[in-house]
């Protein structure tokens, strides 16, 4: 994973997308530029999961996008996905990496350096440094890292997307605090015009990154 | 897996042990005589399901027992347990296989005999008639086979063990209908003594079993 794959990254949820599907949605992002579609939904059947992520890998794989699966490693062996993200509560990371070989994608989700450099030791592919700020997808979440926290993470080399209450308006210095992109839900999942919401993602990712080549500025 | 490994088949759940672990009552299941341990906890995390599964196959293995984990193929590849039991709406049985390999033992719920057919011809280790019985754990299950749908998914010649609502009180006569043996949960997990429920379930299934070897009587 480049951290130009990680720009941005979609994460589904099956209570946005009203009248579309989920699979319409995410067709819609790839087709707009993102380039990761991590299937996320934790009320399905193991056997809704594997459909969920043949289909998303059938309609998303010719065009480039990659297709990870929420924590379920059996979903993404089954179905053939690109990989696996993986939380604090998941597997851990060595048996998905043994489960899925070298060349899989697995992701992590990190709240602090010390996780953030173990992961790094035991072979993640990317880091997620989750929650940035509070969202109402995960009203659990006790902690958010904040801006500072996000910097702070960046002392581990591995490409890095933020994810937590992040919209257009806020990627910007999410990204100028050392993300190289922004995982959202509802910022893309809920959005009336996706491929909008997407491109107004992208720019504000862009301006982060022209941010932080120059912090003078 | 034999018929005999399925004459009391224990299933987990962690709402029933109250002062007592899961664990402990395993242990005490299988130093009675059971020989099958289902791990089923839909509520715990995949980190805790790995953990609760290597423990059991460290405590269990050693006595001879096998632990199988309800649904999750990533579970069980991770903690090295046995095998899987399957439902309807879990991985499909063929990925399942494919997945852990000829040597695992990948047990399938079934309702019906076509289901019951399928799941012979696509390499299941032991069919579950599921329900039997209406129960408490599976409120949601409309249909329970009774007696007579039991009988009639004697036509497949894998071994067969029933679940749903069964006691030592009436094993007898779910064993004398043609199940090789009976899984239970509350029957087990909820018993003050669990070695009596233990026996009380294996003396309950031989009297079944020689009732079906003398049907006249």
């Amino acid at each position: 994973v480049t951290p130009e794959d990680l720009a941005v990254y979609l994460v589904t949820d099956p209570v946005y997308p009203g009248t579309r599907t989920v699979a319409d949605v995410c067709l819609e992002a790839v087709q707009a530029g993102v380039r990761i579609v991590q299937l996320r939904d934790k009320q399905a059947s193991t056997r809704s999961l594997v459909e969920q992520a043949r289909a998303l890998k059938a309609s998303l794989g010719p065009l480039g996008a990659r297709v990870l699966i929420n924590d379920r490693v059996d979903v993404a062996l089954a179905a053939g996905a690109d990989g696996v993200h993986l939380g604090q509560d998941d597997l851990d990371l060595r048996d998905a990496r043994r489960l899925l070989g070298p060349a899989a994608i697995v992701g992590v989700s990190v709240l602090t350096p010390q996780q953030a450099r173990a992961a790094e030791r035991d072979g993640a592919s990317y880091l997620a440094a989750s929650p940035v700020f509070g969202t109402p997808t995960k009203p659990e979440a006790a902690d958010t890292l904040g801006l500072e926290g996000l910097r702070r993470l960046r002392a581990v080399r591995l490409p890095l997307v933020a994810i937590g209450g992040i919209k257009s308006d806020n990627a910007t210095e999410v990204v100028a605090a050392g993300a190289d992109g922004v995982a959202v839900v509802s910022a893309i999942m809920a959005a009336e015009d996706v491929p909008a919401a997407c491109r107004a993602l992208a720019r504000a990712v862009a301006e982060g990154r022209r941010a932080r080549r120059a912090p003078g500025s």
